[in-house]
């Protein structure tokens, strides 16, 4: 392949922008060069690839699986939302009428209403939930579905904002706010945790300003990443809806003494966008690191030889270490293929990611033994064929570890605790994370966006419990605030 | 539940409508008493709910794996096509624009071009692929995608023909045409296996007539299956090209010679429709029948006790057999409510389809044994406790089977081999498949149809190798074709 060669010619690794000068350079070069994801031939859009996807699907089989461990159970809602439903909610039809992509015509026929691509579904989903829920012991509701929606973006970025983006969105339903409230930070707690586990990305939990939240919710829950250049990505939200949609869209139950109730719902949803941040939190001037317990292959193993006569004993340990891991579930591939050199090959996985690299070539044989790479910190150590099995699956979990306490560790040393504006400037000017005292005044978080370009991202759920000024305007407040650039 | 109270008084099978004298009204009674699916607020489409999702995801992982044991890999490809793609193949427009949904105004601005919501994605994947194929070392492109579709409905039926559908559309490119034929006939071999052994439903495999091919192909396979009522579903569909999307979409690319080629593409999809072939094939007057395979519950617990001091030996009792089973992988549902008696839990189930039941009261305590009560056949047997966790996978892979024998016995006394053209008419009014010998002109073809609304299914791939006059002109044919009414 045309590129592929080039890239070798030029070195793989000088060939991605500078990730320090140019991060978005770096970030596209990475997403197109590890054949993550492209733009499509549609505005706005894009086109996952199979490696992409790979990934994408086996985060999104572990959030099921946890989704699934809290009784929530999946379905499909319409993929159209009529007009007349999206204006019910105000706050909500507000955020997102200007995002809507329009169906006017089907089947030939101009429609009596137009009908919205959901940019989200609860306009849809509450009308049919209304249906649903009579009594309290149709409660509570707990569905998920997993969906692609439509947003129209001016400024589209792979993975981070697109048109068409793929996500779960979680509704339920329940018969009192606490229990709702309850069930938002239990998904939050999901979020947090599969992050953290299987992403291996730091995270802060916290509550959204009144200006940053869900339109028309009540209160929303945000998980809060720092990526490679500073800023901060909203990874995952979970928002306790009151009765807003109820009251928008009549979902209604009779309680235990016949009582006609509003419901009380939520709604959470996580999205592709976290493909961006796991390239972004954990990659380097080479490409792409995978945190082992999502990388679509978790071994490469490349054979090595310079004479004919030594591949078929080469072949024959590459394929016995590769049966060995197989059994002991690991996911493999082996990059036999003559057609590149073996400096090709670690190259071409270095920038896909894959966490460990396998080297087996005449010597390691005649030593029963392999030499171990790791993608996070390039360590080489030689192991024993025998000893394979088990060494490989704990190198991984240390690979995990590791990307985690480097990341969290990048975090906490971009993280500043400001006490005057000039500080909060001068931090968000170097791309740091800044913790302030906020008296909680909207007039004071615009002004800082304003001056600063940086967001009130969250107010972290776990306190200090101390109390100081406002970073801008000088009142006492007892909460803790993050502010940042964002994605 | 007010509708659970009047069908216990009724007597819940009563209350279903008649599946013989009226099978359309039977299905739409069971699908929507058993909570799988129902219309959506929007015309034509449909919200699949979390009984009838987990059917179906059941069905689409098993599914999945075996699509990737083929080296085929998922992705995601957009969701709109701009019109001027979908121009470029004559046949192919010619058979979908009709039924296409058009999106015309996006983020309050109307659209330079009409956005096409896809109908199959053929028409946005051939302009993607002509990017991505360059060289015969680029082939073969083997990529699937699970995704929802649209076209546009007249007469919707749920999960049978609804305007937005869910399903899978694999779409594979190769260097020559022979290549394209042998995973053509490779991935109809994985949907006939899968539906005999995962649904239970027994299918023939055959080749569709140029009349009834899919829009653009040089030649459809199909897998068709009999329903309970005698007609037939085609159940998935397996395209082979040729090169006319890559002469369309101008997919080629360079061969080992250095000569520009075009590629030969294959595609093949099958969709949340094989829900609604479960339903109808396996079906009876109680309702739902599931095979095992896919059944989002293997097996149901329901405890029973009359008095108070009962109830704590019989639950702990429930309890180990719960747990031996969910050891021994089996998917379980506890049926402890006491808002319901036993006989109404029976009833619900049966409705529900759970292939086997398990009955455990005190007098079962007192043996350390349970009743299993096949939903199939209605048999019950009593089982000692310690066997449980072997005897049942065992019961289920009998009732799988018995399915399957049952469905295909059901075909078989329904297939008739018609010599004379008034033998074909009286086996299609009585709802039969009927095998006859066709010439192969289409003007025999569409006055069968015209005549006796029979549509000619496939020519089965297993041919017997004899030959007989057309049972409409006489000519000689050496072709055996199946002929039926069909959903």
């Amino acid at each position: 392949m045309a590129t592929g060669e080039k890239a070798e010619a030029k070195g793989f690794g000088q060939s991605l922008a500078d990730k320090v000068s140019d991060f978005p350079g770096w970030y596209n070069d990475v997403v197109m060069r590890a054949e993550l994801a492209e733009d499509a031939p549609v505005r706005g859009c894009m086109t996952v690839r199979p490696y992409g996807y790979a990934i994408w699907e086996n985060a999104r089989d572990e959030l099921d699986r946890r989704f699934k461990e809290t009784d929530v159970v999946n379905a499909a809602f319409p993929l159209l939302i009529p007009k007349s439903f999206l204006l019910k909610e105000a706050e909500h039809v507000e955020g997102f009428a200007p995002e809507v992509a329009w169906v006017t015509i089907g089947g030939d026929e101009e429609l009596a209403e137009p009908l919205a691509i959901r940019p989200t579904s609860e306009a849809i989903i509450g009308p049919i939930y209304a249906r649903w829920i009579q009594s309290y012991r149709d409660l509570p509701v707990l569905i998920n579905q997993w969906a692609n929606v439509m947003r129209w973006e001016k400024r589209p970025r792979l993975f981070l904002r697109t048109t068409e983006f793929w996500w779960q969105e979680g509704h339920t339903a329940h018969a009192t706010l606490d229990e709702g409230e309850e069930r938002t930070l239990q998904m939050l707690e999901v979020y947090r945790s599969f992050l953290e586990n299987e992403l291996a990305i730091p995270v802060i939990a916290g509550l959204k300003s009144e200006s940053q939240k869900f339109p028309g919710a009540l209160r929303t829950y945000t998980v809060e990443a720092m990526m490679g250049d500073g800023k901060a990505l909203q990874a995952g939200t979970s928002h306790n809806l009151g009765d807003h949609f109820a009251r928008a869209y009549d979902i209604t139950f009779l309680d235990e003494n016949n009582t006609l109730q509003y419901a009380w719902t939520t709604s959470w949803g996580m999205s592709t966008r976290i493909v961006g941040a796991v390239i972004m939190v954990h990659g380097d001037q080479q490409g792409l690191i995978l945190p082992p317990h999502v990388a679509p292959y978790q071994v490469v193993i490349v054979p090595i030889w310079r004479k004919d006569e030594q591949k078929a004993e080469v072949m024959a340990a590459v394929n016995r270490a590769s049966a060995a891991l197989k059994a002991a579930g690991i996911r493999i591939k082996v990059d036999a293929t003559e057609a590149k050199s073996p400096g090709w090959k670690f190259n071409e996985w270095e920038l896909k990611g894959v966490p460990l690299r396998i080297e087996l070539g005449p010597r390691d044989v005649e030593n029963n033994s392999v030499v171990l790479a790791r993608r996070d910190n390039r360590a080489k150590a030689s192991v024993s064929m025998d000893e394979l099995s088990q060494r490989v699956p704990e190198l991984l979990e240390e690979i995990q570890k590791a990307l985690f306490d480097r990341a969290l560790d990048f975090r906490q040393a971009n993280t500043l605790h400001a006490t005057t504006y000039d500080a909060l400037k001068a931090s968000i000017e170097q791309r740091q994370f800044v913790d302030v005292f906020w008296c909680g005044d909207p007039v004071c978080e615009e002004r800082i966006k304003a001056e600063t370009k940086a967001t009130n991202r969250c107010m972290p759920l776990d306190q200090p419990g101390d109390s100081g000024p406002c970073v801008l305007c000088g009142a006492v407040s007892d909460k803790h605030w993050i502010f940042a650039r964002a994605y």
